[in-house]
C-alpha cells in the first residue's frame, strides 16, 4: 500500500536534477523513488547539455523532461500539477543554489552529500529550510538499511550501555590508480571548484563520520586527522584517517580511502559499549552482529528475530531475501514521501519517518570536514567539531 | 535509459493478477518491473474479493484496477493502450487458465512457479506457448542474481570442466511449527487441491531443482527421494532428500525444507566438475566463489573484476553496493521487456535476456515433482525424470 | 598439570606402531599424545622395513625404537617400565591383529579408523575388549574439537529439542585426479586388501557418520546410499550420497567425496531440531552457530561464554587463540589418558572423559560401511544399519 | 624426524622460568618447544614461592625443576647435560636481568614480549645478545602462523607493490569491565613497576605493532597516539589509537584494546600497496585473504595451492585441518631449534628459520611504546619512533 495514496488520492510526484544516462546514481535515485509506489517521477533534468537533457528523459520515459533548472523551475510554476520535491544529484558546488531555489519554489528536498562546499553553505542553508518549512533530506544512503537503524535503535535504548569505542571504515579501491578522467581533467569529483576542498573526505569521508555520529547520537568534541593523497601524480585526497574524541570520553578512529587497490567497498561500523558491541559491514547490509558483554555474540538478521520496530518496518521482503542498497536508498525516500504525505494531510509526523537524515546531518558533515582539514594543516593537533546547526 | 522508450517510444504496461496488499510477492513483483524504467504498472487485480480488489488497487494508485480476472480481460480489449504483458502470482491451480487465457488475449506472460498443478497442464501450456508466440517468463528468481548467471556463463564456458558433482540446499525455517493459517486451513500452500501435490516440493523445491538445472545445464536421468512431513501433526510434506543421477554419471544430492527450526533461508548451490568448483549463497548474493583445481579459491563479486558478460550486465550498481532479490526479480522483468520490446520491434532477441527462465524450465519443474514423489512411493527407487518438452 | 603425574608420580608411556617420517599423522600422534604432559612416546615402529624402523625411531628421538612389531611386543614384555598404551596407525587390514595383540599384551589401545576392513572382526574386537578391561579410543579426531562436544552436550541437554534434520559433508578434493601413487599401485587406501572394501567410506565416510550419530546420539534404522567413483579410470570408490532415516522419523543426509576438485576440506554438520538448530564446520573449528527457533542466531566460541562443561574443559588456551586439529586429537589423548589414570588409581573414570569415542563406535562404523554397501548395490533400497555391539 | 636429532644425535633441552600451573601461557611455551620434537623441557622455575615451584615441576613430570632462578643458574651450571636455552615468561621487569643472566651461563633465550620496561634496557640487551652470539627469540607468536609468513613472503617479492596502507587491529575484551584481580593489585600487568608504563601498549599493542613492521618490513618514521584508560576506574591504559606514517608517505592506523565489551579477540591486519592488499584475521588464521589490483580477490590457504616457501614449510598438517594459536608458537621454536642446532653444527642457519622475531624487533616494540606515549604527552605531536638497534 502507498501511504501517499490512501492518504491523499495520488502518488506523489518528484523532479530530478543530475542522474543522466552514464550515472547510476541517478537510476538509483530514480527507482529507488518508485519501488514503494509513494513517487512517480514526473520531471527532471538530465544534462548540463539542455538537448541532451531533453533526449534523455524522452529515453527513460519520463513525463517532462527539461533542458536545464530554470526551464524546471518555470515549467513546474506553471503547471497545474507541479512536483512535490526535487531530488538534487548534481556536482556538489550546485548543492546550495539549487536547493535554495527548490525551497523558493515550494518544494521538499532530497539532496545528494557533501551538502555543500562550504561552511557557511551549509550553515545559510540549514536556516533556510527552517524557515522554508520544507522536508529536506540528505541521501546519506547507508542510514536507510534496515540494520542500521536497528544498530542505532539499539544504541538509542541503551542496549550497548554507554558508547566507548567507535570505528568506522570505508575502503574503496575504485580510485587505487591514477584515472583517464582524472588526468584528463574530466572528473568533477577531483576538481575543488566543483566538488569542495577535499576529494576523500567530500565523496565518503562524510558518508563514514554520518553513519558514526548516526547511529552513536554522538559528534566528537574534537578530532586529529591526516588526509593526503597516496597516489602519486594525484593532487585531490584520497585518503584520510582521524582520531576522534568525544564529550564523554569515548574515542573513535575513521579510516577512510578510496586508493585501496583491490578492495570492493569495505564501508563498516564497530562500536563497543559498556554493555557489548556491534559490528556491520555494508557488504553483507542484512546482518548485524551483536556482541553482549559476557554472552555469546548473536546476529540480527533483516526480517528475523528480534528486531526493533525502526528495523522491522524496513524488512519488506521475507526473511533470507536480501534487500541491497537500492533499496536503503529507497527507504529513505520511503520516510521522505511518509513526511511530506503527512505535512500535506496535516498530520503529526510519524517519528520513526524522521530516521532519515537531516538537513542538520548534513550540516554537520561539512563541519567534520573542515575540521579535519584543519587538524591536518596543523600537524594533527586535536581541533574541535563545531556545531553549525545551533 | 529504457530499451523499451528507446525502441517504442514508449514503456512497456504490465497488468498483474495476485499479490494483494498483505502479500510481500505481490509488491516485488511490481516494483522488480519498474525498477529499469521498461514497464509501468497500470492494471491489476488485487484480491479475489472485487470489491477488495478495487479498494487495493486504487489504493496502490494502480490506474486501471479491476474485481477479477474476468474483468480484466474484457477491460484490456476493450482499451486502447491495453497491456502487453500479464504477471500472474496467483494460487498454483489457477496457472494454467490464466496463462491459457492471457496467451488467447495476446499478451505475454510472467509466471509464478510452479508452472502449474499437474504434468498434463505443464505439457499442454508448453504447447500453447510455442503456439502463441509470445513470451513466457516463469518466476524462477534466484536466476536473476548476477552471481547465478556469472555461475551458469562458467559452466557453458568450460570452465569447470565436466561437471561431476551438485548439491542444492534450500533449508527454511519458517514452517518450523504448526502455524495458525494450517490449522485453520487458511494457508492455501498446504492445501493440494490449491497448491499441487506436495508443498515441499511445489513451493521451493522447484527453486532448488531449477537452480542446479539452470546452472549446470543438465538434467537428472533419474533420482531416489524421500519425500515427506516432519513436524508432528502437519499433513502437507515439508521435506525432501533427493539423490540424483546424471547421464554423464554425475551425481547430485538436494536437500530442502521449510521446517529447519531457527533456520534463515538457506538456499546454496555447491557444484564439483573436472576443472574445479563453485559455491553460492542467496544470502550473500554478490558472491561467489570459485574453487579451480590446484589453484586458491577466489571470489567474483558482482560489479566487479572479472566477470562474464552475463553477469556483467546485470551488475547495474557499482561494485560494493548489493543487490538483493528485488534486483534478482527486477533482471527477470527486464530480460522479460527486451524480449517483448525486441518481438514488438521485430528485432532478432538478445541472446543474453533469452537467459530467463522458460516455459520449458517451468515444465520441468513439474517432471521433478512427480519423480520424486514416485520415487518416495517406490520405496527409494531411482526413478527417470521424463523430459516434458519435446 | 599432569594428572598421570599427580596421580601416578610418572608419565603414561605410550607406545606407536605406523606413522613413519613421511607421515603427517604420526607426527600428530606424537605430538597430541604429550601436549598436556600426560604421555611420553617412549617405544615406535616406523616403517614395515625393520631397519628404516629403527633409523626414523632414531631420528625422532625415541628411546625404545623397534624394527617391527614383533620386537616392540618381545621387546614391551621384557622391559622393567614398558608402556602403557599402544597407538596404532598403520593400514586398516593389520588394525585387528595389532588391536587383539596390544589387548593381550595388556596394552590400552588408541586405533586409527576405520576399526576393521570387516564386521567380523569388529564385533570380535568389541567383545575382546569388553573382555580385556583394557581402554580402547577410536581416533575419530574431530570428536576431539571443544565445539563437536558443545553440540553433543546441546543435543543431550535438550537444547535443540528433538533432532529432526541431520546433514553431514565432507567434500574432500585431494583425489580430484589419478594420483601417481594409485597408479603404480603404492597407495594402500586405494587397494581393497589393505584398506577394506570402499576407499571414500573407510576413509572419510566413517568420520562423517560418526560425526553425525556422536553429536546427535542417534544411529539411522536404515538408509539408502549411492557409492561409487566419479574420477574416470578410478577403481576406488570417491564419493558416496546417502539419506538417512532415524528410529524417530528424522531425517539425514550425507555427501562425502574426496574428489571434489578445488575443494579444500568441506567437513561439516547441520543438524535442526524442534526447538533449533547447530552449524559446524571443521575449517572454523572454533565455532559453533546456534540457531534456536525464534530468536536470532548466537555463535558459541571456544574459550567463551555461555559454554557447556564439555566445551569449558577442552579450552585450553584463551578466548580467541584458536585451538585446531592436533589440539582435537591432543583432547582424544587427554581423555584416553584421564580413562587410564583412573583405572591404574583403581578410580571412578571423569564421566567427561569417557566422551572419547569407543570401540563400540568404531564398530558402528564398519557397520554404515556395509549397510552403503549392501544398498547401493541393491538399486538404493532403504537397508537397515545393524547394531554389531550388542 | 627432528632436526637436531639428525644432526645432533639428541634432542635439544630447554629450560623455563615462569608459567605456573594456573598460567595458560606456561603450557603453550611447553607443548610448544615439544610439538616438533626437537626440544625436551628438562628443567624449569614455576613460581616466585621456592616450594610450590618445585611441586608444581614434579606435577608437570619436568625432570629437574628449581625453587628460583639462582637454583637454576646454579644447577644448571653443575649439570653434566645442562639447558640449551631458557625460555623467560616471568613477568616484564625480569626479562632483562633474566634475559642477561641465561646469555652469560651461555644459554640461548626465547623470551616474552615486552622485551623489557625500557629502552634503555632494550638497547642494552641488544648489544649483549650481539655480543654472547647467542640466539635470541621473542615470543612475537603471530609471526608463527604459517599465513603471516605468506603475507611477509608476499609483500617481500614485491607482490602487493609499494606498501601504502596498513591497518592493525587487536581488540580483546577480558578487561572490559574492572576486574577483581586489578581491584585488590594482584593482576601484574596493571602494576607499572612489573609491566612497564602502558598496560595496553606493553600487552597487545607492541603485538600489533611489531605484526604490521614483521609484515612490510617497514617501521614508520612518525606516530601520533592517544592512550588512555576508558573503563571507569582503571589507572592502566586499556585503549590506544596510533597513525602512522612511513619514510615512503605511506600511511598506518592502529586500534588496540582489551577493553571492547564483547569482543572475542580482534587481531586483524590489512595492507593495500600499489598492486594490491591482504587482510588477515588472527581468529581464522589458516586463511589470508589477498586483494589484487583489477582482479578478483583469492583465498591463500594453509597447506594449500599457491603459497610461498616461508608458509609451505609451516604446513604441517594436511590441508583444511586447521593449526592454531599453539602451532603457531610452536613454529617459533622449531625457528629457534634449527637455528641453536645449525650453531652448535657450525652451519649456516637455513634463512627461512631466520624469520623468527629477533632482539632487535623486540627492542623496537620498546620504542613503539615509547614514542605512542610521548605523542600521547604532546597532544597527538607527530613524534618519531627511533632506532634503538643501530
Amino acid at each position: 500500500m502507498s501511504k501517499a495514496t490512501e492518504t491523499l488520492g495520488r502518488r506523489l510526484r518528484l523532479g530530478v536534477i543530475g542522474g543522466g544516462p552514464s550515472s547510476f546514481i541517478g537510476k538509483v535515485h530514480r527507482s529507488a523513488a518508485t519501488i514503494h509506489e509513494e513517487f512517480d517521477v514526473v520531471a527532471g533534468v538530465f544534462s548540463s547539455d539542455p538537448e541532451r537533457s531533453l533526449q534523455a528523459g524522452h529515453a527513460m520515459g519520463i513525463p517532462r523532461p527539461y533542458g536545464d533548472a530554470n526551464a524546471l523551475f518555470a515549467g513546474e510554476d506553471r503547471c497545474k500539477e507541479p512536483i512535490d520535491a526535487l531530488a538534487i544529484m548534481t556536482p556538489n558546488n550546485s548543492h546550495f543554489d539549487l536547493s535554495v531555489r527548490a525551497l523558493e519554489a515550494g518544494f521538499h528536498v532530497f539532496c545528494e552529500k557533501p551538502l555543500t562546499t562550504s561552511q557557511e553553505h551549509a550553515i545559510s542553508l540549514v536556516q533556510k529550510v527552517r524557515q522554508s518549512g520544507k522536508r529536506y533530506c540528505v541521501a546519506y544512503a547507508y542510514t536507510g538499511f534496515a540494520m542500521v537503524r536497528q544498530a542505532r535503535a539499539m544504541v538509542a535504548a541503551g542496549e550497548l550501555g554507554e558508547i566507548k569505542m567507535v570505528q568506522s571504515n570505508y575502503t574503496q579501491g575504485h580510485l587505487a590508480t591514477l584515472t583517464e578522467s582524472e588526468q584528463t581533467g574530466k572528473n568533477w569529483h577531483m576538481d575543488t571548484s566543483l566538488a569542495g576542498p577535499s576529494l576523500i573526505l567530500g565523496d565518503i569521508g562524510t558518508h563514514s563520520y554520518h553513519l558514526a555520529a548516526y547511529v552513536t547520537g554522538m559528534e566528537p568534541s574534537s578530532i586529529s586527522a591526516d588526509v593526503t593523497a597516496l597516489v602519486d601524480g594525484r593532487n585531490a585526497d584520497d585518503f584520510c584517517a582521524v582520531m576522534m574524541r568525544y564529550p564523554n570520553r569515548a574515542r573513535g578512529m575513521l579510516w577512510v580511502t578510496q586508493a585501496a587497490a583491490g578492495g570492493v567497498h569495505g564501508l563498516s561500523l564497530t562500536l563497543f559499549g559498556t554493555k557489548g558491541g556491534i559490528e556491520w559491514h555494508q557488504e553483507q547490509p542484512n546482518e548485524l552482529v551483536v556482541r553482549p558483554l559476557g554472552k555469546p555474540a548473536y546476529t540480527l538478521t533483516k526480517g528475523g528475530a528480534g528486531l526493533a520496530k525502526p528495523a522491522q518496518r524496513l524488512s519488506h521482503i521475507a526473511i533470507g531475501h536480501p534487500e541491497g542498497y537500492r533499496e536503503a536508498f529507497a527507504n529513505l525516500y520511503l520516510d521522505f514521501a511518509s513526511n511530506i504525505t503527512d505535512d500535506i494531510a496535516k498530520r503529526t509526523p510519524d517519528p520513526l519517518s524522521l530516521w532519515n537524515p537531516s538537513i542538520e546531518e548534513g550540516a554537520q558533515g561539512m563541519a567534520f570536514i573542515y575540521a579535519a582539514l584543519n587538524s591536518r594543516d596543523n600537524n594533527g593537533q586535536w581541533t574541535p567539531v563545531p556545531n553549525l546547526t545551533d
